[in-house]
């Protein structure tokens, strides 16, 4: 899709992309209100997440496209798309399949910062091997 | 601080800081899992912030630190602070005083991407100007 299609969806106009053409999303899941990951969108991938209503990331390791679940399964399914005051930062309110971390935990967020120490708050719903086979990675 | 202080926090070594030195953190109000917005750190706003309990972002419009609410008495009380997976993203479960967005929204995700259009989901608690006065900026 041409970014300058009459058919692009006007919030595309309100996104303040960077200077590597990418914005950062927030992944929420829609009702219990779990923050659930950060990744990195382009224009393309958010237009993609607003055709199909499945999420869709721009990959920076691998410089392409990352349509979430599509190697494990663990797919993102969007309810809400929501731009910030700027415009440089998008939130996601989403369904998410299983677990969202690569690590097979539900979130990414499982390492906190307490009583002058790091701890793990959360352990794996499912193991990373079982969702990417050996020498897994994200997807 | 020195970055090689012996009493710097653990976490601060677990997380990846761009070339820039910052790291993009997400604030979730602690108890009704609303996201609030997000913002900017570096190591010196990090470790103000586990040592004070009062959030400080780094401003990258201003470059310099920006102590969230020394300007509009929305300040943020930070209860935990999280990293995820990739050590490349924070998560800021905090109390927030008041409106976190600087147009006096609650939040700042208040533009929603529904049925082709953009809709404003959310109005001012509170004026600009009651924040920071004509002019205003973030604060």
């Amino acid at each position: 899709m041409s970014e300058h299609a009459t058919d692009a969806h006007p919030v595309l106009g309100l996104i303040r992309f960077d200077a590597n053409g990418l914005v950062p999303a927030i992944a929420q899941q829609h009702d219990t209100g779990e923050v659930l990951m950060m990744a990195w969108m382009n224009r393309e991938s958010i237009a993609e997440t607003l055709a199909t209503g499945r999420v869709c990331y721009y990959s920076r390791s691998r410089g392409g496209l990352w349509r979430k679940g599509e190697t494990s399964g663990q797919a993102q399914h969007l309810r809400d798309l929501r731009v910030d005051c700027d415009g440089d930062t998008l939130l996601l309110l989403v369904h998410q399949d299983g677990a969202a971390c690569h690590t097979g935990r539900r979130n990414c967020f499982y390492r906190a910062a307490r009583d002058g120490a790091v701890m793990e708050i959360a352990e794996p719903l499912v193991s990373p091997e079982a969702l990417y086979g050996p020498g897994h990675t994200h997807g």
